[in-house]
C-alpha cells in the first residue's frame, strides 16, 4: 500500500508548469500589456485586469490560458461595451476568433498562447451586475489572497479531476469549474483532506465557503456551494449528480489505493470483437446527423432534449428504454439500448368500467378491430399497432416531431439516419463513447 | 325496435319442458319414489326428499336432473352416512358414479334421466349445518312457495345465462348459481325487471332479499347477495367480477336491441386465416400437458395457479404479459401473450446509492462482468441474461418450479410442450378458446 502524501508528493512536480513555460506565459502577459497601454491610451476610464487561474497562479501546464478583463464604467451602455470591447480585443491578439458566454468576447492567440479578451462592467459591488462576466472580478479578490501557498493543492485538483473526465462546468462535462476547485481547495485546506472529507460527502450537503461550515439541508438534491461574492449563487449548479457521484468514488478509491494513476486520463482500448458481441447480444440504436454550427453548451442542452424526446416516445410506444445517451464529435449521435427490439403487433385498450353505462355503450359501438373482454369490470380491447420496431418509432419520431427536439438541432435531426445493430460499427468516431455507453469500458 | 316483452313472450315456449318431458320426468320420480320406499323400509330413521330446480319445476328442458336428498338424523357419524348413503344412492339408480362436492355423493340415471342422491343431516335449523349440502333442505322451504308462479322467470334468466356463458358456479365458470338465479327472480319479481336493474348495477351492492333492499357498501369489490337461509353467507360468492360485467352489459344490449339471438348460445365459426395472421403477429404461447383425472374444480383452481405462477415469472424476466389463459379440453392449455418475444442479453442491475461508502466499495469489488455507471447518483450495472426468449423462460418454469404450479398438476406440467406462434393451430381443441383468447371471435 502506497501512502496517500507519498504518491501526491510524486504527483506535484508533474501539475506545475515548467520554468520555459512560466517564462513564456511572462513574457506573453509583458505584450498583451504594453498593447494595452497604448489602445487605453485612448480610452483612458476603462481599466484592465488579468484574472482567472492565470493570474493566481492555479493553471495546469496543458492548460494555460490568459484572461485579460477590459473593466468598463457603468456609464457604457451594453452595446457600446461590447461593441469597444471586441474592438480592443481584436487589436490586442495575433489572430482572433468570437466567442460568446453571456455576450460576445474575443479569443486568440499572443505568440501561441491562448488569450481571452473579456469586457466587462467595473462595480462596486457584485449585488449590481448586469452579467455573470462582471462577478469575475470579485471572485478574484476574494481569492487572490486566500489561495496563496495553496495554488498546487489547487493544480492536482483540477488535474485529477480532468483524468476522470468531471473538470469544467460546461454542459457536455457537467463538472467542477476552476473557481469551485479554488473555493474547495481553500475550504479544506489542501487536496488530501478535500479527497478525505468527499469521500463521505452526501447531496445533501450545504458548503458555506464564507463561514466556513458544511451543513446537511434535507430534501437537498446535489450539493450546494454558496458563492462568497454572492451568496444567492450556487457555484456547483452546473455539476451533475452523476458527476458528483464519480468524484465521490475516485476519492474512495484514491484513498483506498493510492496511485499516479488517478492522475492522468486515459482512453482505453475498445476491442471491436466485444462492441460486435454486444451489438448483436442487445437491442441499440443510434441516430447520426450533421453537427449543426452552434456554441457547444446550446449544442449540448439541445441534444439531451432530443434525446429525452425519442426516449419519452419510445415509452409511449411500449418500449421500456434501458439508457439513452448522446455524442458531439464530427457529426452529431443519439444512442438508446431498449429491452427489446419489437412488440406486438396489437396494443392493448382499455376502456371504461362496467359500471358506466353511457361509456360502456359508446365503447362498444366503437370498437370494432378486436373484441372486448374484461379486466376486473373494466372493458379491454386491442388495436393494431403501426410501429412495431425500434426503428420504426425512431424513424417516425425525428421525421415528424423534430421540432420538439431542440431550435437548432431540429432542421439536422430531421434528415438524419438510424442505425442499429453492427451497421453502428461503421460509426468510427462514435465508438470510445459507444464502449461506454454498452458499460465494455476497461 | 322490438319490444322487450315482446321477445321474452316469444322466448318463453322454448324454455318451458315440453309435455312428453313432464311426463317422462314424473314416472322416473315415480320409479325412485318406489325404490326409495322399498329401502328405507330398513332406515326408518331416513327420510328422503326432492329437492332443486326439479322440485321447484325451474328446470330448464335441457338441463333435467332430478336431485334426491337423503336426510339423516344427526345421530349419523359423518363417515356412516356417507357410507349409508352412497350404498342407497346406488340401489335407486341403474348406473352410476361416485361424484365429489362437499362430500361423496351418487350421480348416476334412472330410464335415461340423470340422478343425483345426495346424503346430508336434517337439521332443526341452518345455523348448524355441518356441510353445504345441509343447506340445500332450507334453501328449497325458503324458495319453494315463493318461486311459485314465476317458474318461467327463472327459466328465461338461466337461458339468457346459458347463452352468454356464464351459467353455473362451478369454478370453470364463475357465473350464476340455479340457486342465486331463483332469489334474484323472487327479489326483481320478472325477468325483465331483473334485466332492467341489473343494467345499471355496480359491483359495490348488497342484495338483500330477506329484507327486500338494495344497497350500496363502499369499498365492496364484487355484488354480495345475502342468503336468506344464512345471512353470513354470499350467495354470490362464487360469481367472478368478469362475470357480473359480462351479465350487465348482455341485460343492456339486451334492453338496447331486443332480440331472441340473447337466448341462444353460439359458438360462431373460427377462421384458421385470422388466427395464422394473428399467430405471426403477436407473441403467443401455450404450454400443453396431459389432463390429470381430478374434479374439474380442483383442476381448474391448478391451472389458475399455473397460469398465475408462470406469468409471475415472466414479469421477474421482465417480459410484460399482456393476458393469461387457460383451457381443460382433451389436454390442458395454459395460453400466454406477451408484449414481446426476446429481450435483450443484458439486464440492468441497480447498486447502492453513492452515499453509502461500505455498499459502494463492496459493489465495485464484485461486479466485473460490466463497467458500472451511475443513474442519479445511484450505481448501475449490466449482467447477462441467460433466458432472452419467452419459450426458455416458460420450459424453464415448467421444468424447475412446477412444484409451485399446484398439487396434482405439478407432475402433468412439468412434461408439458411449449407451442409458440403458428404451431399452436395444430391444437385442435384449442381453437376456440383461443380465438377467444385473441380476441378475434366474432
Amino acid at each position: 500500500m502506497t501512502d496517500v502524501a507519498e504518491v501526491i508528493q510524486r504527483v506535484i512536480p508533474n501539475v506545475i508548469p515548467d520554468e520555459n513555460l512560466v517564462r513564456k506565459a511572462k513574457s506573453v502577459e509583458e505584450t498583451i500589456k504594453s498593447r494595452l497601454e497604448t489602445i487605453l491610451g485612448n480610452y483612458p476610464e476603462i481599466e484592465y485586469r488579468f484574472l482567472g487561474s492565470y493570474a493566481r497562479n492555479t493553471w495546469l501546464p496543458e492548460g494555460l490560458e490568459i484572461d485579460v478583463f477590459l473593466l468598463f464604467p457603468e456609464s457604457y451602455s451594453f452595446e457600446e461595451l461590447e461593441k469597444v470591447g471586441i474592438e480592443i480585443g481584436k487589436q490586442i491578439v495575433d489572430s482572433y476568433e468570437l466567442r460568446y458566454a453571456a455576450h460576445p468576447y474575443v479569443h486568440g492567440t499572443v505568440d501561441g498562447v491562448e488569450i481571452d479578451v473579456v469586457p466587462c462592467y467595473r462595480l462596486k459591488s457584485p449585488e449590481r451586475i448586469k452579467s455573470a462576466v462582471d462577478r469575475t472580478p470579485f471572485h478574484h479578490e476574494w481569492l487572490k489572497d486566500r489561495i496563496k501557498g495553496k495554488e498546487n493543492e489547487v493544480r492536482l485538483l483540477k488535474r485529477f479531476l480532468k483524468a476522470g473526465g468531471i473538470y469544467g462546468a460546461e454542459y457536455r462535462v457537467r463538472g467542477f469549474s476552476g473557481y469551485l476547485c479554488e473555493l474547495l481547495i481553500v475550504f479544506y485546506g489542501s487536496f488530501e483532506n478535500l479527497v478525505r472529507n468527499a469521500s463521505r460527502w452526501r447531496r445533501d450537503l450545504v458548503i458555506d465557503v464564507e463561514n466556513e461550515e458544511v451543513r446537511v439541508k434535507k430534501g437537498l438534491q446535489n450539493v450546494l456551494v454558496i458563492d462568497p461574492v454572492d451568496r444567492k449563487r450556487n457555484v456547483a449548479a452546473n455539476l451533475s449528480v452523476d458527476s458528483l457521484a464519480k468524484f465521490i468514488e475516485r476519492c474512495r478509491l484514491f484513498l483506498e489505493e493510492p496511485s499516479e494513476e488517478f492522475f492522468i486520463a486515459r482512453e482505453s482500448p475498445v476491442s471491436a470483437e466485444r462492441l460486435n458481441y454486444e451489438l448483436e447480444n442487445r437491442f441499440v440504436y443510434v441516430v447520426v446527423f450533421e453537427r449543426p454550427p452552434i456554441v457547444e453548451d446550446n449544442l449540448y442542452t439541445q441534444l439531451e432534449r432530443a434525446e429525452k424526446r425519442i426516449k419519452k416516445l419510445l415509452e409511449e410506444n411500449e418500449f421500456q428504454v434501458m439508457r439513452t445517451g448522446h455524442h458531439a464529435g464530427q457529426n452529431c449521435y443519439l444512442l438508446f439500448e431498449t429491452l427489446s427490439g419489437e412488440v406486438s403487433g396489437v396494443k392493448k385498450h382499455y376502456g371504461p368500467k362496467i359500471e358506466s353505462y353511457e361509456n360502456s355503450m359508446r365503447f362498444i359501438r366503437k370498437n370494432r378491430e378486436y373484441s372486448r373482454f374484461f379486466e376486473n369490470g373494466r372493458y379491454v380491447t386491442y388495436r393494431t399497432r403501426r410501429l412495431k420496431k425500434v426503428e420504426q418509432v425512431i424513424e417516425h419520431a425525428i421525421r415528424t416531431q423534430h421540432e420538439s427536439m431542440g431550435k437548432d438541432v431540429s432542421d439536422y435531426i430531421r434528415y438524419g439516419s438510424v442505425y442499429s445493430g453492427r451497421e453502428i460499427l461503421k460509426l468510427d468516431d462514435l465508438l470510445h463513447t459507444l464502449a461506454d455507453f454498452l458499460g465494455v469500458k476497461e
